[in-house]
């Protein structure tokens, strides 16, 4: 910490950030450098020398172009609401924050198109083109807060994606400022672009390749109906079982939602919907939207499957309020959980459908034998696992075992044949379990990407890949230089 | 052509060939090479030196390290009927033909997925799961002959990509032999992959990055109701304002093809189906899928937006062997154009839906100037137009013209905000257009990537990219190795 200001030139490169930003755009004091310490990766924390507001792809160049120049490392940060450290800063480094990019640049409603900043909230994109009928599909759980510029950087999830893809399936194109300074543009307005698809290889890539700065979204038209069924059950597996079956018989549900007892319970706790049974030992939320006469057809076949399975009670919900209603306790699931212990873990990991039941028996015995209660509320239909481990963090030596039950559940993902994120992305928090999935040669390849991009490895060094400093020795490829490892908190 | 034997050391190359994939998988007599001369893009033409047959990645592995050892170019090659000229050999190259790699590994029907070799036929898929009541989606018009490895390399389209999209939206792992001889894995068997998205990277890549060894493809549930609508017009114009309303109604049709007065006639001359009108100006075809239920209302609201806009006569098929009947002339339309002219050129260009009928009437001024028949049968929902220019090879100067005007085509795609392929890719015949849609920066960084994967250059040389060499003085990016130019016939 002491070498700070010995290591750059900070008086100079804060005046040269301020001439291109302008004085307002530079955050240097203490204590407003706080709030920039992590983002929703809460374990972690390192606060940045500096913070840059740039207002446009012009400005954001210029301070890339600073920052080789100086030779000094720089992270981008949308809205800081990531769950796996991809926005974290690291010791003497600049945070280029998109929060003062939020216009939303052209609206092409002919064309179902939407051009934004970064900085533009997910939720409004969907506000902007509501009224002419559309909306933007991607919707996680922190839509109302987090950034499109965040949702590409870690191509974001969410409820819906079940039917409709995440993030990278709704971008077409979009404006790059390049590690090297450099602006291009990258995809194009319609879908079928010739070339390298460097758009599908930016989204996800988690600001190692650059920063977007214009977005060019997919927008859907909303659809005629929508209908949600919460069916409840006595048995994990019959509703696990619910979920096999109702994709096996051809239906694609908007979104298809799990939770447990524990988060049943934590929910009526909190928010009291009164329509989550608390002695259920798990609820089933579908979703289903399309033409009236389809979504009136599947929502019977639905219902059928779930009775099949031993569902004890239905409800059906076709109109906003009453849907609202229905998906009220999932929404604050999250949240609710936050009443069951001091801290929680959110863990995100995928596994194939078909194994839901018995994965989640044995996140049940990795919980007794670790001895913290799992709660779990997932996206079933695509096996998109969210256990949320309660633990005290007051207790020393706690995190350190929530962590290491943590990685198991990722590893028994890994060997179900899954991943080790469905869309939290990779950032600081998982990049030591990126050899579960890929070997050695693998991951080469994807460094070989990121050097010919990044080759001073300036743009959000050590997120990602495995590095032997922050994997230990033998992990990874030590392409990054040796910047100051990631403080523990 | 003479220094052939002079550059490389034939015979030792061919006894290391052999030594890999045995004598009966080296083709090198001059009468055996005249097939692989060129591929569906007929109008170059080039003999490889030779061509090997290899049956496993650790074979391709082998041939492509024998290649390197020698610096001699080397070319992957599927069924070859690519439009472009993707699998054009150049002089003095050594043609990999994955014409022996046609096993399916593995057929996980559960999880949805088949694990394939490249030279797998794209309809194969389908019949080995369709008893099981699924289906491979992408279906381009060669699907009983192309093979799927092609299909990955130029990320090929067809009907019925306009609901479920193109080749990429299939593929979700990726076994590659790299252009230095190793073997990686990309991808995973859940969508759902952390790191870079380099299967998505490599789709589309045209050979440049690779060869894919082992696909695994998405395989989807085969819809329990499928109707196909025929609407007949006095007006294009009509026609294409009926697919716009389709698809701004919310209605995803699962194809939807329009064929003009010149290509209707021309099949009813060939296949006599009884069901084009000749003296219709266009017509409209729309295969909806789905339940029953949505099946059968989207159906109802087709017809009515048809019925708006002035459609005479409307068929619809509900069971298989009418719809066949339908579908019948718009698989044979580019056969059938065959009898209308002794060549005839396909071009691929994609536009936004909403201006088909401006853009069709450019065309048609376009063929007047040019004084060239042009036919167009096309993709309507998406956009991406077939324009079929009919013309006699033998009368000197003609391809050169029908090639010019085919650029103009290209090039109104692109002020219209579309784009220079929709499915057939850059191959040889489009590199030089490709300035059109991206800038000198946008290229470079392509070219970024295809250095760090193929940095020698030998992996398709001269393909997708723009040179000083193919597209005279100031194109692209001199980062080609000075191989021979591709010869015209």
């Amino acid at each position: 910490m002491q070498t700070q200001d010995k290591t750059f030139n900070w008086p100079v490169l804060i005046q040269q950030f301020e001439a291109v930003v302008g004085k307002d755009g530079v955050v240097r004091r203490r204590e407003e450098l706080l709030v920039y310490e992590c983002d929703g990766l809460t374990s972690y924390r390192q606060r940045p020398a500096v913070v840059v507001l740039p207002r446009s792809t012009e400005q954001v160049s210029h301070v890339v172009q600073i920052c080789i120049a100086h030779q000094v490392p720089f992270i981008a940060r949308g809205a800081g609401t990531g769950l796996s450290g991809g926005a974290l800063p690291i010791e003497n480094s600049v945070l280029i924050v998109t929060a003062l990019m939020r216009q939303i640049l052209d609206l092409d409603l002919e064309n179902q198109r939407v051009v934004v900043q970064p900085g533009v909230i997910n939720s409004w994109v969907t506000q902007a083109v509501s009224g002419a009928g559309f909306y933007y599909a991607p919707d996680p759980s922190s839509q109302i807060v987090c950034s499109i510029g965040g949702n590409v950087a870690e191509n974001s999830g969410g409820v819906h994606c079940l039917k409709y893809g995440v993030t990278t399936n709704h971008v077409l194109a979009l404006k790059l400022v390049l590690p090297t300074g450099e602006v291009v543009d990258v995809g194009g307005a319609v879908p079928e672009m010739p070339g390298y698809d460097l758009t599908g290889l930016f989204v996800g890539s988690e600001g190692t390749l650059g920063i977007a700065t214009e977005i060019t979204l997919k927008i859907l038209k909303s659809p005629e109906a929508v209908h949600v069924l919460l069916a409840d059950f006595t048995q994990m597996e019959a509703a696990g079982n619910s979920v096999a079956d109702i994709i096996g018989s051809g239906i694609i549900p908007g979104g298809m939602e799990i939770m447990d007892n524990l988060s049943i319970n934590a929910v009526e706790d909190v928010v009291a919907t009164g329509c989550y049974p608390r002695d259920a030992e798990a609820i089933l939320l579908v979703e289903l939207d399309g033409l009236e006469a389809e979504v009136a057809a599947s929502s019977r076949q639905v219902e059928t499957i779930c009775r099949q399975h031993g569902a004890r009670n239905i409800a059906i919900a076709t109109d906003p309020e009453q849907r609202l209603k229905l998906w009220k306790g999932r929404k604050a699931a999250f949240a609710a959980a936050g009443k069951l212990s001091p801290d929680y873990y959110v863990q995100d990991g995928v596994i194939p459908r078909t194994q839901l039941s018995s994965i989640l028996k044995e996140i049940a015995a990795l919980s007794d034998r670790f001895g913290y209660q799992i709660a779990n509320v997932f996206h079933a239909g695509d096996g998109n696992l969210h256990p949320l481990i309660l633990f005290d963090n007051r207790i020393p030596g706690a995190l350190e075992q929530v962590e290491e039950l943590g990685g198991e559940i990722l590893k028994l993902c890994v060997r179900a044949g899954g991943s080790i994120s469905g869309e939290h992305g990779i950032g600081a928090d998982k990049r030591c379990y990126m050899p579960e999935m890929f070997t050695e040669t693998d991951l080469e390849t994807m460094q070989w990407v990121r050097q010919v991009f990044n080759p001073q490895g300036l743009a959000n060094p050590g997120k990602m890949f495995p590095t032997p400093r922050t994997c230990g020795e033998g992990a990874g490829v030590a392409l990054d230089r040796q910047y100051p490892t990631i403080e523990r908190l």
